[in-house]
């Protein structure tokens, strides 16, 4: 069995976790009885500055064929951000129709919150967002330019198949794992767009009786991920939801820096893509100190989606047995001194 | 000096917290030698399930001579929210021009923070939220419904006077602080809006050199509030993001409970409105337990606005000085056991 992987590092530390963590692919091979073939793409700004775009003309035609991408981080601080994303991380996932991204927020033992009285184990949920339409759809203009009159438009787009395809991965999860289910809207304001999705969800818990349902506003919601975030099995949100809750759940958790996240090609048409949540964070590229972890965790939700679980399971493991010993690297978002190639090195010994 | 105000008790615990706050106007007038006449109106989910709407036709007409209102809370477990919301306050927002929603998070000595690490005083923001338009106008629809291929859209509308209005008034606010402001948006994903709104932020700011401007999308934002709140003095965003900040800023600063905001019209040609962020919290209506805290800095703002800086200023201190009191009354999300009568009756002798 051999994978084909694409590795998209992108923007500022996006390549330098990437690039940190390529070598783990070949344990995990090794590990797990498969091969790996990777192909490296330098893509993004950079390339940009140069050649006028983020990706050649046929990027998409390029990675189609592959088994799964990962990728690093996309941004640049002299580039509008609605250059790049729109021009590397966005077209992906809507040209591979990545309808379902999937973002688990997990308090590690040995991990501190920033949350007064919650220790490592007492946070554990995920989050499924819709990935490819809604608020973030390329929709809008604006008219009057300069004159008093002057309005500006964005219309979100809610499609059932896109809502459905999110919903129903969701229900799956909650029923793998304690059949809870919370339904985050924001019905009250948002009487088209939001009614039509809560009327979905109604639609399909229909299917999953053994799923309960809460609803939830998305303030109320992203409140409730400080107060009570123990409480949380699975959350189902909109694009521009599911992106503000899964920051709140990073941090909750302890740190930006192990986000992992899958965005998800349900039909297996097209490749699946895995990637940090964190951004290219220009104010810490290029000192070698950004935490790979998220990255680690990504691979790891790679495997698991290629159905090589125990990999999946033993990347995972390495992670929490690193955490939990006082005594391993870490990087300073996790208040140590280790640079990121260290903090994967100690990874490797413990797979 | 006569101020006539307009009271709307609305739901479940708005009518707890309103109708127990109410005699407080009374001593703010005594103390700050002038009038006040109130007029107190029924309206709301009862007067819905009775009569068919939550407001009489002519309820603006009604309202528009008044000096100020105050609002407790509205919705209603078996009413949808949309319903109660679009029949009550929303349309009074709308209505009397109300665009900038202003929405301190003050945590207070003696009030103990969900974050680790923070004590009273620490944490000192205001979120000015756009308050009529954007992402809640009522513009979208759907079609095809119960086909494969249903869509619903829903679009925001960002006016060139709604957002001058709001950001204007943050400069403003930023000014007579520390001379900070934080522009929260989501220009990588919301092309079309949120560029926009970014733009007329940068207009805007050219009037205000003394101010520095800081922007963060809102996903960042969200994560900010809980990583490093004391960093932030005034922060600016849409009717959405205005929403979920504010959710987060009052959890961070201790509860709901104590969140209280201003509508304001800011030309002054109609009243404007202070409520309680909070909502009717169906869950704890009719115990008496609701913390009145919010309804009372509302008044504090309300009296502020119209000109009465002592006695709001008095307000205000008799809420700080209740809750670095130890042996003070306080409500349950406070840790305490009193009612919502009893904290009241401490605030009256503090005044
Ligand atoms: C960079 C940005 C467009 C992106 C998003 O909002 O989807 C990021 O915040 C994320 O969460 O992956
Ligand atoms: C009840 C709801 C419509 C309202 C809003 O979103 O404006 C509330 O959450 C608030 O913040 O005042």
């Amino acid at each position: 069995m051999t994978y084909s992987i694409s590795i998209l590092p992108g923007d500022g530390i996006g390549v330098e976790v990437i690039d940190a963590t390529r070598p783990l692919l070949d344990d995990a091979a090794n590990a797990g009885g498969f091969d790996v073939e990777t192909t490296r793409y330098d893509w993004g700004s950079e390339r940009y500055l140069e050649a006028g775009s983020m990706m050649p003309d046929d990027a998409i035609e390029t990675l189609e064929p592959c088994d799964a991408i990962l990728l690093g981080a996309v941004g640049h601080p002299e580039i509008p951000d609605h250059v790049t994303l729109r021009g590397m991380m966005l077209p992906i996932r809507k040209a591979f129709d990545q309808q379902v991204c999937k973002r688990p927020s997990v308090l590690f033992d040995g991990v501190e919150s920033p949350l007064r009285g919650y220790d490592g184990g007492d946070i554990d949920f995920v989050v499924y967002r819709e990935n490819t339409e809604g608020e973030y759809a390329d929709a809008g203009g604006h008219e009057h330019r300069g004159y008093p009159h002057e309005v500006a438009v964005q219309t979100a787009v809610y499609t059932r198949k896109g809502t459905e395809t999110v919903v129903r991965a969701a229900f799956e999860e909650a029923r793998s794992r304690e059949g809870r289910l919370t339904n985050v809207t924001k019905s009250n304001a948002q009487a088209h767009g939001m009614v039509f999705w809560d009327r979905i969800v109604e639609e399909v818990s229909s299917e999953y009786p053994d799923v309960t349902v809460e609803r939830l506003l998305v303030d109320a919601a992203s409140m409730d991920l400080v107060r009570r975030p123990e409480e949380f099995d699975v959350l189902v949100a909109s694009n521009l939801f599911g992106d503000i809750l899964t920051d709140i759940g990073a941090i909750v958790s302890g740190s930006m820096g192990m986000a992992p996240s899958a965005n998800i090609n349900v039909e297996g048409h097209s490749p699946s893509m895995f990637e940090p949540v964190h951004g290219s964070a220009p104010d810490i590229a290029g000192r070698g100190i950004a935490n790979p972890l998220a990255t680690v965790l990504s691979v790891s939700m790679l495997f698991d989606h290629l159905g090589e679980s125990e990999v999946a399971r033993d990347i995972r493991r390495a992670v929490e047995s690193q955490l939990a010993d006082e005594t391993a690297p870490r990087t300073p978002d996790l208040g140590g001194s280790s640079t990121t190639e260290t903090v994967v090195e100690d990874i490797r010994t413990r797979l």
